[in-house]
């Protein structure tokens, strides 16, 4: 019989974006309670620093190892197992205080957009930081209120209290071109560079399919009804801890009625003019969003 | 050009999923703060009820009137407000006495299983038991352990205390049918019914793609390392509060090595065999879950 995944690409559209290469082995049947432990004493491990949000580096290099740290005041309290190289275990931990003169604190975006560390860094970066972000959100219990404690190397939080356990939160986000043949729906937030335009997202809720979500938040921001939904590719944001989940969707109607709370313009633009926004070479400077963004590449997929 | 969604079908898989049928229009930009009390106001307003975490029904109905939701001692101090349907508000409220003869509390499972409600009661109720098991272990601020209070109809948390704001959570599980030509790879967990085999899952972490979460489950459970990935379709599961999305992969091995301390049981299964798992005829008495479930229908779209 044919090929069951025939029309499915080896390399697949994810593989393509900022954040989502990442090569750790997270072995997560291996993080017993003394991994971590263990982790710490390898000279082998090599850590990710963030202060105050930002990765560290140094030039285009983003590991530390561990007496690297120490001297960079690593709160390794705090650290976290995400994995392993090998025999090689990745950490990560936050810095207290901005580091020196040839260390740098730059923002995940920042160094995804400027793409000049490898991207593999990026994404254990990404994992990094959904995890610390997660951490600093949850020191205690949803359930009782009580202080929690760190458990499987960072991958659990537990209750002394209630014995609840609490698992790091991903938050899927939809997000979506919405075509009418020859033209996409893009829509601005006031947040946005001058110039951008994007496509629609929001979060997924309760109760929601992937693809009721899609129509649903397409109908909210710009009253356009979506009919079929087909998933591209997803990719880790953590901005604090989403997942996006990118889909073209099927334009039912043309007349948009744009939610101003949302966005301060929406409109449907043509192939042509989306090509020059994809190439930075538009007339008035619009622009889509930089490439590592799976905005760009859903928009990139439809128009090129 | 060619339609760009040709080879989507009109009426997608997701659609025939338990749960995921859910008219309730959420109108998320009118949850104001009166939003709550002018729908508990409303007289064509209507209530999901849950005791213990089962739902109450009247023979084949879901929904109560407000004096029906008071005679059953519902805690209207707990209420979400999910939606509408046109100008009738829909809500959901935990119940805390056991309900009267003539009113039975049933599992949600039990309920999609059986299928005797209406498939559009299926997913509010899925909708309401998601947002109410998320409130029910998040009365306190994970940032800083005050106590938290509803907003918004129940779709955010406040706390006064630190001023987070605290969203519904849903979490993103990947389950795959794993297939190598004409065998699909199929595991067993303890708690399983006798003679269930299903698809492997698990869920998706910080800093992953649904497609390496595909692959990292696999490899986890089975040592089958997984090529091409193919979403496939989506379901609320709100056993506490998941997100299952479903996909095929492609195994790149045969031998497997089962993960014990997940799987009791993990192997190939021919095709022709898992037709008759599907359809309740194996000789052995070996069964997939049920239609409702996504593990059925990925296997079925795949067998069939």
């Amino acid at each position: 019989m044919a090929d069951f995944f025939s029309g499915v690409p080896q390399r697949e559209p994810s593989q393509g974006l900022g954040f989502a290469v990442n090569p750790i082995e997270r072995r997560s049947e291996e993080r017993e309670e003394t991994a971590l432990a263990t982790a710490l004493g390898d000279p082998s491990a090599r850590f990710y620093l963030f202060h105050a949000g930002d990765a560290l580096t140094r030039g285009t290099e983003a590991l530390f190892t561990l007496a690297e740290a120490e001297a960079l005041h690593a709160d390794l309290g705090a650290a976290v197992l995400l994995g392993w190289l090998g025999p090689a275990p990745r950490l990560a931990a936050p810095v207290d205080a901005p580091p020196p003169d040839g260390i740098a604190a730059t923002s995940l975006r920042t160094i995804a957009t400027e793409g000049a560390l490898a991207a593999a860094d990026i994404g254990g970066l990404a994992q990094a930081q959904g995890l610390l972000n997660w951490h600093g959100r949850h020191r205690f219990c949803s359930n009782c209120g009580a202080p929690t404690r760190m458990a499987r190397g960072g991958y659990r939080r537990d209750c002394p209290s209630c014995s609840g356990e609490h698992f790091p939160r991903t938050d899927p986000v939809v997000i979506m071109l919405t075509v009418d043949g020859d033209n996409a729906l893009l829509g601005r937030q006031p947040r946005f560079p001058a110039g951008f335009y994007s496509c629609l997202a929001g979060f997924l809720e309760p109760g929601e399919t992937i693809e009721d979500a899609v129509r649903r938040e397409t109908y909210e921001e710009s009253h356009i009804r979506v009919g079929r939904v087909r998933y591209w590719a997803s990719q880790p944001w953590p901005f604090p801890t989403s997942l996006m989940i990118g889909c073209h969707a099927e334009a039912l109607d043309r007349d948009i009625e744009r939610d101003a709370a949302e966005l301060e313009d929406c409109r449907w633009f043509p192939r042509a003019e989306v090509l020059t926004m994809l190439a930075r070479t538009h007339p008035a400077g619009l622009a889509t969003p930089p490439a590592m963004a799976i905005a760009h590449q859903l928009i990139a997929a439809w128009a090129g």
